[in-house]
């Protein structure tokens, strides 16, 4: 049974596997990118995927949502939130004071600022496309750099040293993961879930987004993240990936779904989950589903014999 | 079989039940108030009622609404619009210049301040209990009135002769009466329904009417009528009654009240029944019975299969 | 300096009178019904008027709230509430088994329902057309009524005995009273106000009501009565007659009647008028005068200079 | 005059320079990265920058929307967009059978992806950090790339001559790009103009999006964007990034602007500027500036008069 995660090896997304439950169970394949992981469920190369979502300080992986959001339907099934650390690493042996030039990804370099600035000065930080790749090509003897910055687990991966630990200038800086399979039943709800979904308008008019947003919170389902993302179509032209609080098996939430299909052109499930954090939604007076289902007897009730 | 109506003999009232549809497989029984009408059906002593609900002129019958309000439960099953027309009427002979005391309702001496003034100037009016006990009075050849104002129907129950008729000022006026029986399953919907409720608060919060009308219109429910009326507890604290369009057999009005009731202290049902004008409600896109019907097949599949 | 009233002497409008702030400056004068009443102080007969605005038990006074929504302006500039008792009075002399016939107005027979069936279970209860009315013809000894359910203030008037103090059923019941002027600049806010407003919508349209509730709760304006009216033209076609919290010279109340204004067919102001019982409302974050006078500086710097 | 732009030479804000307004009085200065672009204006070593904002098929351009959003103030005075056309380059005299290795960037590739797939099916595309820094690797004639997929701008700085014109499998994809200045009175209203915004909300309560959307309808402001955004603190911790139609100096959306001003913790504008589509937006009837104007003069009136 094989995992798929976005690679190579000693990126974040592959330290975040190890949160995942059951993970002895599995083995796990790298891909290139996102599309390519996604798609290697699609084509069940692998029976699940793990992928960035968001990070608290970049925001959404926009490729990701966008990836979720057309093509081949799949579900998000489990979600892991992994502190991203950076680290300074080197060829074994190489000095601190020896180096003259980083490689890394602009958002690690962005992110390492500060210490940067204090630490190494007059260090040239030079662009990579991702951190574990800056990683692969310090291991290269031949590299014009002598070191990178990238997550630690990186360091064990391509044989390197790591110098300095953690000198994000963020340290709760946080990615959140999520792991993505094939159209399936929802995990059971734990009280403390998510769901995920994308909207598409039936029209751009105004007062498209407070249509959504009522049809959600007059059944006391809280919306917690919106973006505005492009159909690909006209430029302004947008569908909607929110995030909200509960799960499709909770009475609440469900009839919002169905509210929410009514008003819209196409509403796409993008699974019911975990969070990461176990926090509980506040939920309204009347909301949970004994208050739904009672108030479900009591029509019937009414429909029958016309007693309130 | 008997229904009872809002008496005596000669009100408008009366004259609506000319409108009810198979009215002549039932006996008509009058009585003295609408506490005595509507108790008269709680213990069976009729099988329905008509009472006034609201005239287009004085507006809604507290009296109707609140005795609907309390006590035991009761329900709309149909209504009729009567046209208000007043007419002036006397003991057969007498000419209209022998009139110097005319005897009506303070209503309808309202309603015809215009006539009054033009052709009988100099007449004092004075205020009776209703039309009907005006014309009734006036029967008696000892009365010191010469004249009432009452409905056309009055004058042959007290064998007066009409003089004047459809003297009001406003010859659009109209009531509506309402046939009320005992709980009982909801006639068929007819497509221009009316559903009317009474509505308990929790508490006596800012925005609880917003709610409210929330829970309406994000299921394309157009409340048509709402009233604050006195819970007979503080000055200051209401229930609301209400009108909405639709039948609590549609889905997007079962689903309101569903939606009412658990927000609401209480509800309580008073009957859908087909409008007297056969107005045709807007309905929104997305809020047909085919539509939830459809949206709620769309849940059960996602929940089942996590296909959208 | 006149005051008029809703007459006649006796009635629980006169005993409201002197709750009234500086009583004493003025004269009173008792008018024969609610539209005379209105119309001595439109043709300047009087300074002011006290008429009935609505009751705990049987709801608003709809000929108090019709004559003010349309007609000349008026503006309320006070309210006062008087506690509703009822007391059983008789000719001096008169002892309580002699009584076989009792005269008042209906509702006053309907709420000491209660009181009548246990101390004077056989005894004929005749409608009349007002308590001060039924205690008037009481006190004719040629009367074939030997009693009158009346306000104690009735008593004096007519020269009778009460024989049982407060015999009303709900011994909470209260009358609102509201004292209208010409229009004429609001009086000073103390905190606990009240403003009154009549709405005539664009068209009947639906989700008006909710457009106006939301015109009020974006502005932390609570709505705390509303009534739809009938515009007297067609069956079904309302006004709103409204009270919400606050005054008129505070800033969330003036953007908000501006809303209402720009979004209504035609909005007509009642006055804004100090409660009777000094409720303070809740005012949420952000709508206090000093919230706005901010946020207009806020503004105005942007627009000025760019900068937020 | 100078006016910096997202470099190096050659990208598509490089050719997005040439729309705007009185171009020929103006130098242009590349910087290698949006937050250098930006402080460079803060700094005042040019006069404004343009940066891209948002595209039609990547969406917004995260860094651009962070940068903006903290740090010294600056506002966006300008856009426009840009069809987003990619070309394939070569060193003068290579021919297309001669092309086994392209470097471009990724999002480039994607974009191209069809075509490639269609006539270039054999070759290796590698990534590269920018479509132009692609364009300037081919240029060496050392390089082990035979051609770069770039704008077609970057041809001419970099010596390259274009094989192949508007490659993209979307060919309506546009950038949508800003010029941004230092804080200053905003430009005159077009009619056709937009407003973007920075909310932070005083906590994440839920309902706390629907407050502001109401904010913005109630005065007739439609949002065209929203994206929450992480404020770097929490992971699930946003802010909100928002587009709406009008301007500032519009009475409407300085009336919304308050209310979010009354009710987020922070409010930071980020310019009022015409539309590049010149999009007039629909107006609901009352709210157009001589709405709110009329609405101003009555209020007044009634606050001195008591006269509606």
């Amino acid at each position: 049974m094989k995992i798929g995660f976005l690679g190579p090896r000693g990126t974040f997304t592959e330290a975040a596997l190890s949160l995942l439950q059951n993970v002895d169970e599995f083995d796990f394949e790298p891909f290139a990118t996102v599309p390519a992981t996604l798609d290697a469920v699609r084509k069940g190369e692998v029976k699940a995927a793990l992928v960035p979502f968001e990070n608290s300080v970049e925001g959404s992986v926009s490729l990701t949502l966008d990836q979720l959001a057309s093509g081949e339907p799949l579900v998000i099934v489990d979600e892991v939130a992994l502190d991203v650390s950076f680290s300074l690493m080197v060829r074994p042996g190489t000095m601190i004071d020896e180096i003259t030039h980083i490689s890394t990804h602009p958002h690690a370099a962005a992110q390492c600022r500060a210490w940067l600035a204090s630490a190494l000065p007059d260090v040239k930080v030079v662009p990579a496309l991702s951190t574990a790749a800056a990683a692969e090509e310090v291991s290269d003897p031949a590299s014009r750099f002598q070191a990178a910055i990238a997550a630690e687990v990186a360091a064990s991966h391509y044989g390197l040293e790591v110098l300095a630990h953690d000198i994000g200038d963020n340290n709760r800086a946080k990615t959140r993961f999520i792991l993505v399979t094939k159209p399936s039943s929802p995990p059971a709800p734990t009280g403390a879930d998510r769901t995920t979904l994308v909207l598409y308008m039936r029209e751009n008019h105004p007062g498209a987004l407070l249509e959504i947003l009522t049809e959600l919170s007059v059944r006391g389902v809280n919306l917690t993240r919106v973006e505005s993302r492009p159909t690909q179509q006209e430029l302004g032209d947008y569908y909607f990936s929110i995030d909200c609080d509960g799960h499709i098996l909770e009475a609440r939430v469900g009839e919002a779904l169905q509210g929410l299909h009514r008003i819209c052109a196409a509403v796409r499930y993008l699974g019911s989950y975990p969070r990461h954090d176990g926090v509980l939604p506040e939920k309204r007076t009347g909301t949970l589903d004994a208050d739904f289902a009672e108030a479900d007897e009591w029509l019937q009730k009414i429909r029958t014999t016309g007693m309130s």
